[in-house]
């Protein structure tokens, strides 16, 4: 017998899965949600939200910096305190977890804290940790997603022990400020904590296999952005490997092989491990009920998994693994639910892959959806692009932020919007622009005829356009 | 017999007048500009751009007072160096103004320096101030772009004399900073002048006419605006008019009228006057030419008056007067020109009066598009309106910038995207995304179906269109 009956079940709170449950409650649904550890998931309390309050920290610090090129005279000296920095971070995710907290009791979506584990596609056992009492409950629902999340991959001769060696979660609770920082990896994650570190002050070694930084953006991208990195004093290794990690008391040794095949060793006070991340799909009873691809549930557009009335969205499925993906998927899967479940007034929608904007909150920040222009032409078409630099754009100049630029590409038979790639100051705040064009199935043409607001920044996204096809104003 | 024949001349070099003239360059015509002061006109030299460029020095020095929010240590003072601010300022000015020369050069638009005056249609006289030869100049086109722009108004009881009575121009380049300021009208114009002297610590009280501050955007956002403003520690007297202003050496003595009727003399250091602008279209010689609307020169919807090969764009026409809208004319105009004389390719695309957005850059910064509640059922519209705070924000929490919300206006029938209208932090750079969208006559299920980055402040674009329909995630 089942402690309690739900429509749905949802395994995992983090944006994914407490969006999915909202949405499931918004449609009269009688909804739980399990978690074993803090409302909101990795996202709220130990990734997305966080690092963008360490980030800021930092932001303000090289405002207070540079407040002389702006005429502001500061006469003492500015130093980050490291314990209130974090202890910020810490007090933005926790505002953002009791936020959760109060979206759940709002939508009288019931949570179990603790341990969730499938006995079958539609019933689990939660193993009371959290919630205190140690007592297992039994769930049954007509429907259960889930929404588990991802963590961060460890390197197999390495494991990040929170001292020397970091993971993101380590790298966003300093008990130090590490003097001489490795960052292993150079995907979203590594680039802005090797951004954060650096703007702290400390010395920072970037270390990617691939041949280029960010190496999912466009080329022009990578290539602007290492340039800025290492002329803010960043030292960045493309094409190079960390063969072994000695890890002491002190620091660690890494015996790092370049770009040429040099195997040299450095002594570094801390490295931080950012190789990507593993899904959290193990020791919850799912392989047996879904169908499995390197450790991510496989789902179809709505989030179906094989066995009927078990869905699965977000970081434990095929990626990009984003938050932004998850809570969309999240909303697809409790409409498509509530759909098999006799409404007649939903229309799910399944994701479009090929619209989803990426943000890195690196300095300078990169925004991008769609394709790269190389990624553009190995998919066979046929390409116009157009890239307008910030130095032509006056609020970007009246800003002291003259670095960055847009790039657009287009079909050139049909003028598609195919992808757009941005580096500089709000590009993170701009890309919706593009993404809501590319939903509406923009051509290049109703992007020229739309009035961009002057003053922008934005404005630049207007020049790229009118660039790819010749007609750029300010340049 | 003329000096010169071109296909077209441009009369005016403000964002409109030298777009058009590029435009026309670019569409391979013979192409003159004339200019009596400085390439750029008012907004590159005295207008959006400088204004920006200061509003970002009090931006800093903000940030630096609140450097402990953040977690970081300032020891010493923050002064702001008013010299240093505005030659920041003027810098900035004068390298967008070089920026234009070059744009002239580089599309080898002809630029003649001096007062021009209409003699017919198609042909004008310039005498030749600026150019330093003092000669007359009779030039003919086939066309004519008047683009003469606009320039402040002065209260009929005290004409801005730079010393205690300012108009935007004085305000922009103050010898000293005021201790208490008066400023009059709370447009745009009046109002970022207002934050700025208030960012810079100065005591200042705004006086406006109508019943709310910037009247011409949504009620919510008026009343949004007035009470942050008032927490800075602005004074705001709505309802109010300043009835007479008496100069002395040492300040103004202003009689105001409040809201109750009450008349008050106060005394002020200094006054900023912006109580609307008035067309540059005196002594030009246009008044014989086309039709004349209290000042404005009257246009069909491609720029074109009622003389045969004399156009007209941006301030000097009706409004709104915004640079973005004259940027836009000028590429119309420059496009129906081309087309008139024979090009087959080109397509001119008239303005869109119902999508022009409008950005002021106070602190928080506004920005909107299309029909405000009120308007949209003055319009005769049946509306679902949807509005999200940005408490209700990761982003927005994570930077230290929870003051502002998204209010989005539908029509309840069709689902048109009629207005959206925004308070706070980057909403300047967010609002292209509702322009784009209605460009492409989006509805709420397009922008519902957008996946927006996480973690952005843009989410609560998304969210507020959500709002509209019941569906709000985070709230």
């Amino acid at each position: 017998m089942a402690d309690s009956n739900y429509d749905v079940i949802v395994l995992g709170s983090g944006p994914g899965g407490y969006v999915a449950a909202i949405r499931c409650a918004q449609l009269g649904l009688k909804t739980a949600i399990v978690e074993r550890e803090l409302l909101g998931g990795i996202c709220l309390n130990w990734g997305c939200i966080p690092t963008k309050a360490l980030l800021r920290s930092a932001e303000i610090m090289h405002y207070a910096q540079h407040a002389k090129d702006y005429g502001l005279k500061i006469a003492g000296t500015i130093e980050a305190d490291l314990e209130a920095v974090v202890k910020r971070s810490r007090g933005v995710a926790k505002q953002l977890n009791q936020g959760v907290t109060h979206l759940m009791k709002k939508n009288k979506i019931a949570v179990h804290m603790g341990e969730g584990t499938l006995t079958g596609p539609t019933s689990l056992t939660v193993k009371g940790g959290a919630s205190g009492s140690g007592a297992e409950e039994k769930l049954t629902a007509k429907h259960v997603i889930v929404a588990t999340g991802a963590r961060a991959r460890d390197l197999p001769f390495a494991k990040a022990d929170g001292e020397r060696v970091w993971t993101y979660r380590h790298a966003m609770t300093p008990k130090e400020m590490p003097t001489k920082l490795l960052v292993i990896g150079s995907g979203a994650i590594g680039i802005e904590f090797a951004s954060f570190y650096n703007d702290m002050g400390c010395d920072v070694t970037v270390v990617e296999m691939l041949d280029r930084i960010v190496p999912v953006e466009d080329k022009d991208v990578s290539a602007f952005l290492e340039k800025s990195l290492t002329k803010q004093g960043m030292t960045i290794m493309t094409g190079a490997g960390v063969e072994a990690l000695a890890v002491s008391g002190s620091g660690v040794k890494a015996k790092i092989k370049d770009k040429a095949g040099k195997v040299a060793e450095t002594e570094f006070s801390h490295c931080i491990v950012a190789v990507g991340i593993v899904p959290n799909t193990e020791n919850i009873g799912v392989e047996k009920l879904a169908e499995m691809d390197r450790g991510f549930i496989q789902i179809d557009p709505y989030g179906r998994t094989k066995s009927k009335g078990l869905w699965a969205i977000g970081d434990c499925t095929p990626g990009p693994w984003l938050a932004h993906k998850a809570s969309h998927e999240g909303v697809t899967a409790a409409e498509a639910i509530a759909k098999e479940l006799g409404n007649k007034e939903v229309h799910p929608h399944p994701l479009d892959r090929s619209n989803i904007p990426g943000c890195t909150y690196c300095h300078p920040q990169i925004a991008s959806v769609g394709l790269t222009e190389a990624k553009a032409k190995e998919a066979g078409h046929e390409v116009k692009a157009g890239t307008f630099p910030f130095i032509g754009n006056g609020k970007a100049i009246a800003l002291g932020e003259a670095e960055g630029f847009v790039k657009t590409v287009f079909d050139a038979k049909t003028g598609e919007l195919l992808g757009a790639h941005m580096v500089g100051a709000e590009v993170t705040e701009m890309i919706q622009g593009y993404v809501i064009g590319k939903t509406l199935e923009t051509t290049e043409a109703e992007l020229m005829n739309t009035v961009f607001p002057h003053p922008t920044i934005s404005e630049s996204m207007h020049e790229s356009v009118l660039g790819a096809y010749g007609r750029a104003l300010h340049i």
